[in-house]
């Protein structure tokens, strides 16, 4: 694992955004995938809670902020396009809006 | 898990993509990022192998095809906006092409 500093991240490709794949360290599950700038992703390394940037709303979003569902960041990781974060963290609740555990579950039939 | 068909899928706010994330079913590592548009989806529900669009040589992309390294979906969840993916797939060899086994291979410090 190579160590990255936050400068290496390549926001300019998403207009300076890059998608977050969100993973939960124990049970290992994909809950999410969202989007954070380059102040997301300092204020998660700062705070040790994820931190996002929503597109529909324009600003920037703690997550579980109001209903509680917070997200502890355990690790930052970087793709090697170093334009893709995922952020293995404890899930506090759920991690949809819908009330589900985690996003992904809708199943894709023929 | 509810099922859905691929007309349920909102390629729109992606410009015809959307992104997809790719999970080892087994090790339930995440192992990268890539896009899709209707056709890469439904190759990979035809044949049981992910394909992709690749955005920078702008065409359908079957993973592995060069390089042996294919990935056989197990399934395909779709998002609660319905504008992300996810594969769970079995991994041949690797997924990333540096040759490391997963692209997330960058720990981001302060």
């Amino acid at each position: 694992m190579k160590e990255l500093k936050i400068d290496s991240i390549d926001f300019k490709k998403g207009d300076g955004l890059v998608p977050v794949v969100v993973q939960d360290a124990e049970k290992q599950d994909v809950l999410m995938v969202a989007y954070a700038n380059r102040e997301a992703i300092e204020l998660t390394m700062k705070t040790g809670y994820a931190h996002y940037w929503s597109r529909s709303r324009q600003s920037l979003w703690k997550k579980g902020e109001t209903s509680g569902h917070l997200q502890k960041v355990r690790e930052v990781l970087i793709d090697c396009d170093q334009d893709t974060v995922l952020y293995v963290i404890d899930q506090t609740g759920v991690a949809c809006h819908t009330g589900e555990r985690s996003c992904f579950h809708n199943k894709l039939v023929q």
